[in-house]
């Protein structure tokens, strides 16, 4: 597969220790699915600066884009801005354009920009800024990691902003199958298909729910002829 | 935190193109936060052994406990045993109990014992088995790595199986706190408060739907009275 590659960070103790479901690593995945980016890897850590700043490092280097989620509000425990920054060893501060958004917001709604609030326009150095249309504090690019808060409904708004920025790859097609049958009777057609197919991904997803079983089969590529072919002869080797 | 540490590999192309959402970490995470065992990482990763080989090697070195999710079937692309037994150079073979196990259950069924169904009996050297009263199937246990199955209804069963095998810690007692007002008006005395009890965790989890916002103020600690004294406190900085 030559499309270009991304790794997620979700970021958050609440998460590890299981009190909230996270849903941005879902989100994400199926928009860039969409896109043609292969999303190679996800990793969940706790809020702690030193896991934050080293996996940052190593996901930067090693993938096309990287994406954060989590950690970037007015709170003490918001830590991902400056984790972030000591990763690219940059510096960081309030930003002018930041603090000027966040003051005209809290102006209109009569709140007061405290200093909680400036903190949400520290900004790491040489960074740019990621639109958030829902709560206005900003999410950031530096390098090729955006930075994008955890709340689902801001994250989503800010991985729409981020999007059209990218470069994307040939869409995966996908087309799939469902088979009642165990997976152990599929499995060696299946595996003779594989083999024939060998730019194709064939994988077999078993289910089992209300005592029935099966696997849903689902062929994966970037030629659509191909895709097809080898899904005629599956449904040729388990007719319905 | 002196608890034992724990880690997690979430194993699948489906899960990491968005076709299929992950349950299991969550439910992990539950369960080991309930016996004071603290899930400090968990990692998405690709069907592709060399990533599932140097995952596992470099959280069975970093973690007490790990466990992975998905890829030990019958199908070709179930290739998670294989790569587990590279990460610790040890040998792979059809083991006599487990494949005593999935015959007397495949007779059971009146279903052929087919060279794919056989192949679950595969296990690494010098690993012991994971009982699954699911589906027959074994996952299985080499040093600190603990492999089990992706289906959810499977996953849960081999948890049940391994939970009580394992060393847990003091249970992190939790409060929580739902406050109504925008975190950044609550960050300047939350951060005051977290500074005042250095042994307790104070995380701030924002919200905001149908036009409410506000955060959860989740307080965690080992000290139950020191919990109920911050909690105390919090409630008293911001009355209902």
């Amino acid at each position: 597969m030559t499309n270009p590659t991304a790794a997620m960070i979700v970021i958050g103790d609440e998460i590890l220790s299981g009190r909230t479901r996270d849903s941005n690593m879902h989100y994400l995945a199926q928009e860039l699915t969409k896109i043609g980016i292969n999303l190679c890897e996800a990793r969940f850590i706790a809020d702690d600066p030193a896991a934050i700043t080293a996996t940052v490092k190593q996901l930067s280097a090693s993938y096309g884009t990287v994406f954060t989620s989590g950690g970037i509000g007015p709170t003490h425990d918001d830590i991902t801005a400056d984790s972030v920054a000591a990763a690219f060893d940059t510096p960081i501060g309030v930003r002018e354009d930041a603090y000027q958004l966040l003051r005209a917001h809290y102006d209109r709604q009569g709140a007061e920009f405290n200093a909680a609030r400036q903190r949400m326009a520290r900004i790491p150095d040489g960074a740019a800024l990621i639109d958030n249309p829902v709560s206005i504090a900003p999410g950031f690019r530096i390098a090729n990691v955006n930075v994008m808060a955890g709340v689902p409904a801001v994250f989503e708004a800010m991985v729409a902003s981020v999007l059209p920025t990218l470069t994307g790859g040939a869409p995966l097609l996908s087309q799939s199958l469902r088979i009642q049958r165990g997976e152990g009777e599929i499995a060696g057609p299946l595996a003779t298909l594989a083999a024939q197919f060998p730019d194709l991904s064939i994988g077999s997803y078993p289910f089992q729910k209300n005592g029935i079983y099966g696997a849903n089969i689902v062929i994966r590529g970037q030629d659509g002829a191909q895709v097809d072919e080898a899904m005629a002869q599956l449904a040729g080797l388990f007719p319905a």
